[in-house]
């Protein structure tokens, strides 16, 4: 997906009048911890931009138990994807782990994204591309690898958050149980 | 991702140009059922359309244990997009699962795209942006759905290939044991 913000820094490409419309049309919250910016059955289409702080997207399942979709930490973007794709109701709840301050992007803002050059656009497909790559190793990690190797999966796609996310929720992350972490990270001590 | 066959045959607003050297650059083959397309550990950033025919996608784990990523029906399109987002060798193994007839896209085909228009190229972004929703829908299913569930999901991804794929290779799919789909399919019934 895309971070509007470093797009709108970095390029310089960009027609000034699409531009200040995008730029106009984000919204800069800051949050405290626990606040739930989005919840499942709701229709909200927005992505948030974490500019500091960290959020997480989950799932609850039918038994009331708690199911991490992703984290993001500073300069990372969150969304309900499937909901924003479809146009259909919110999947994932996505609430703030820390205090944050957060760039909303809205269904709005990223309809103008329809207006930016070509070579934009096509940067953006790439960009989508690796989402989805990494969607794909997701899937592969739940389905086929060990305990162990999901927990380097984690610690490489989250290099700087171990230390910042509870325990708890990283073992929901990778759909094992805290015990089995547990023992895992004294093996890796 | 992209179904260049649709693409080409549909849009009239391409430059003749850009859409013959990309239809030049497609590779027609027909393959015989239990045919392997590529597999894991290879460098190919190869995709394959499906005119006629049934692909699926797997992972090999550690034990030995197959784990079934993807099916591919006819009109559908099939590549290890991690693979190919990354530029590192391939995680899937791409089996032929009937005798088929597929369009192979190289990873040269895909590089012409640079040179469709954009509105074109802005299409593209939002098919992959429904393919990542699916992709999330995916993930969330292996995390928290319960069999029934997984059952009703496949059913609505792949509505025409129930009768044609193998009780195992469904089961697989969807990561429960071939008993479990046993037990769903004749309450179905």
């Amino acid at each position: 997906m895309i971070s509007l913000t470093n797009l709108l820094n970095s390029s310089n490409k960009l027609d000034d009048d699409v531009t200040n419309k995008i730029k106009a049309s984000l919204k800069q919250v800051v949050v405290k911890k626990g606040t739930v910016l989005q919840r499942s059955g709701k229709m909200s289409s927005n992505s948030y931009f974490v500019k500091k702080g960290l959020l997480k997207s989950y799932v609850i399942d039918e038994k009331g138990k708690e199911h991490i979709f992703t984290f993001a930490p500073e300069n990372w973007l969150i969304s309900d994807i499937e909901s924003q794709s479809y146009n259909s109701p919110a999947v994932l709840f996505i609430e703030a782990i820390e205090d944050s301050e957060i760039e909303i992007i809205s269904k709005h803002s990223l309809e103008l994204f329809k207006e930016l050059p070509q070579p934009v656009i096509y940067n953006e497909l790439q960009r989508l591309l690796k989402r989805c790559g990494t969607l794909q190793r997701r899937v592969l990690m739940l389905m086929s690898f060990s305990a162990k190797e999901r927990y380097n999966e984690f610690i490489k796609t989250y290099p700087d958050i171990v230390q910042r996310v509870p325990q708890r929720l990283i073992a929901s992350y990778l759909g094992i149980t805290p015990q089995a972490l547990s023992t895992l990270r004294k093996k890796y001590k």
